[in-house]
């Protein structure tokens, strides 16, 4: 808390995208890497998912079922202090269901609760997802 | 940014719990005046409601529609410098359609952005909830 306040946006923002466009291709290792060990998924349809073991057993079976092909935009980024910040996004496009191979749109939104590691990179703490198509 | 830290998790809970309930008992006025100015709340099935005058309009147009029989859970409560801090719970109960009187079980989860405003009041600055039955 005593660190001192150093302007951080650009890498808060580039966490976030970098989550973004891993899920967008699937890439579970990557997704789970963006995680603080205590991160947390909060995901339609889903009891919220703790901790990166838990993460790493979540995100498998959503890309085992479901591919997506969506767009991001960025639309904030707030640094509220030296080791926290927050990104606020939205997604938009397709995602198809494996097993039927039925596709339909799709547009959620995002709030990222990122966090500066000791080691001075960005972790997703806290991650909320919700759809805005019914 | 500069402020002293003081140990506030009690009315950064305090300020999630006068949402909570508030909504439950549809009190828009209430639920309204936890939030910031620029308050942003992300929900199922619509774009985020970014501003104050803009959630004085979905509010009302929420409790018109549909009446919650909740009970909420905090989750964890963390203050993450002087002026922030977040939390997460979840909500579990009935939720009824007004115009048909069809009653079904509803579950969700809520991840509160808190902001201490100058005035030193916790509010709500993001606001993201999810449906964690389908």
């Amino acid at each position: 808390m005593n660190d001192a306040f150093i302007e951080d946006t650009t890498a808060i923002e580039a966490a976030a995208v970098s989550y973004l466009t891993a899920f967008n291709r699937a890439d579970a290792a990557t997704v789970i890497s963006t995680y603080a060990d205590d991160g947390v998924l909060m995901a339609p349809g889903r009891p919220a998912t703790v901790g990166k073991s838990s993460l790493a057993k979540t995100y498998p079976g959503i890309f085992e079922k479901v591919s997506f092909d969506m767009k991001y935009e960025i639309k904030e980024v707030v640094q509220t202090s030296a080791a926290w910040g927050f990104v606020r996004s939205t997604t938009e496009g397709t995602q198809i269901v494996k097993a039927t191979g039925e596709a339909h749109s799709a547009s959620y939104q995002e709030l990222f609760l990122l966090r500066k590691s000791t080691d001075g990179v960005w972790q997703i703490a806290r991650y909320c997802t919700v759809n805005v198509t019914p």
